[in-house]
């Protein structure tokens, strides 16, 4: 499936990869938090059509939210994705199309069965101390039909001891597919390689593995490819990277490196034209304080919320603030 | 000198790397390739002012070339680099000054004795096939005195035997370092692995080895960190990656991996901020052009002058005209 490399100089320029590695499209979902899920009906269907004819094998819609948990007035329909809202825009195709939950802000009752949903999987974001509280969602999720996926977010707050404990569980969960989430950007490659190798050695061979990254140091492809080269069996991206902050994994990029004859980049490079001037407006990508709160382990919002201050520019105060902030609270998650 | 790293979850946070590692600043010099070197007296002196408290052990400051091959009017006074330019920005310091020369557009004569100039390194830039006169240079700047470099570009259109000659005749020429020059943005940390092995094999224990990395699709700081880890000895970088296209591998970003104490990367910062107005205008980073030239292995010119074009929202067309163009002229450089 491979169609081989245009580099010239390397006696092996391809590197391994699983045969059958999955593609995860997180552009409604993840690059909402950009907008907060205001994108319009046509937009998310254009995307949903792009992804289909590049024959991706994943789309994330969105969230599935408790009704009244959000305003309406201050978020868009793909922080819910009703059924009605989904039937809008998708249709019958070999996508499968997934909606994220966030522990403390779904209820058993939001999700239908599978059988009655658009939605085939339901990908459940969960920080490590709320692994019960997700647990009790994933038994419903199994019960229902769902293929499931749970993301453990910000791996990169938590002690060897502490990762390998939530993995245990995890193995026993009956979970199908769990990725590895640098939530804050903060991982580089070598990392990704031990972490895929643990969580291979602690969720067995039956759980697929995948990776989730972000961009705030310019590592969201190279450590997509460390863990491909590792072996995972999925892996995340979003088209041009969008997302919070810096962003994530840019699937074009994803794709023109796998050169992967299941799939067809030509489809989607239309649409990102006009992502050109999404980007100027909602501005995600390399800055120096997403860069900044990646290298010190803190979530993006600081970064996030300097830039929107006026005294974004003095990097070098947010830079010793960082510093300061990272030695007082290493031990949580800020 | 390692200050260790703030990831928490991985075993071994940091990966080895030479502890006398240098690294060279090329902002002025590469950066310059974005606005033809027109940059003032006043902005060359505040780089050099930042990189010199920050401890980088390189600047390159621009080309020496020979007079009357450009224009003055086209380009700033950083593509000559005369000893009075020089002298009006630069003091005595720990930073080593380097300037390029590129094969084809400089002789003997414009290069002085390093005992009168205040260039202690010149970098010579070539094509393997001009490596007979890079040689001439060469030789030119061993007797005068200057620690020499020799960046042969393009390495990822070249084959396995054509690398293997170049670098066996580098072996003997008397060159002090030599960079691994991914001018295309073609590579991936695979290669890189590779290519370091080659040079430290064909090259011998005495000559010092570097990368030169593009960002095309976002591997440069990737692949400078690949090439760390398989033990070159310096790596390039530019303020905020500003370089041709997509660019360079960012200095900041590079700072923040090491986490040496060596470096210092406060006196960067505030410069960093008057870089988001640069940037704006010169527009280098991440673009889809110059991630299809990376994949293709084609010059970034072709994507470059797509960007200035009125059509440069064509992509799809883009992408057809550049694969097509790879078919055809795959064997030489384009």
């Amino acid at each position: 499936m491979d169609k081989g490399s245009f580099v010239r100089c390397c006696p092996q320029p391809t590197a391994p990869r699983k045969s059958d590695l999955k593609i995860l499209d997180c552009t409604i979902r993840d690059g909402g938090i950009c907008n907060d899920w205001q994108f319009s009906p046509n937009f998310v269907r254009t995307v949903y059509e792009a992804l289909r004819d590049c024959n991706v094998d994943y789309m994330e819609v969105g969230y599935k939210t408790q009704e009244g948990y959000f305003s309406r007035e201050n978020v868009g329909p793909w922080r819910f994705c009703t059924e009605d809202d989904l039937r809008d825009v998708l249709e019958e195709s070999s996508v499968k199309i997934s909606t994220m939950v966030d522990i403390g802000k779904i209820q058993t009752i939001d999700i239908p069965p599978a059988s009655s949903s658009v939605v085939d999987v339901i990908r459940i974001a969960t920080y490590a101390h709320q692994l019960d509280d997700a647990q009790k969602i994933l038994n419903h999720c199994l019960i229902n039909g769902y293929e499931t996926f749970m993301n453990v977010m910000a791996v990169s707050t938590l002690d060897p001891k502490e990762v390998d404990q939530f993995l245990d569980k995890l193995a026993v969960s009956g979970v199908h597919n769990v990725a590895i989430v640098d939530s804050f950007g903060c991982l580089f490659p070598h990392h990704i390689e031990q972490l895929v190798k643990k969580y291979r050695e602690r969720l067995g061979p039956s759980i697929k593995i995948g990776v989730h990254c972000h961009n705030n140091q310019q590592q969201a492809l190279a450590n997509s490819i460390a863990a491909i080269h590792a072996g995972v069996d999925f892996v995340d991206a979003t088209l041009n990277g969008m997302g919070r902050g810096a962003g994530n994994c840019p699937l074009e990029l994803l794709l023109l490196y796998l050169n992967d004859s299941r799939y067809d980049i030509r489809p989607i490079l239309p649409l990102l034209e006009s992502f050109a001037d999404l980007k100027e407006e909602l501005r995600w990508g390399y800055q120096l304080p997403y860069a900044m709160t990646g290298h010190y382990n803190l979530h993006p919002r600081s970064g996030i919320d300097k830039m929107r201050n006026e005294d974004r520019n003095q990097v070098l105060t947010m830079f010793d603030t960082f510093a300061k902030r990272h030695n007082l609270t290493k031990r949580k998650i800020v």
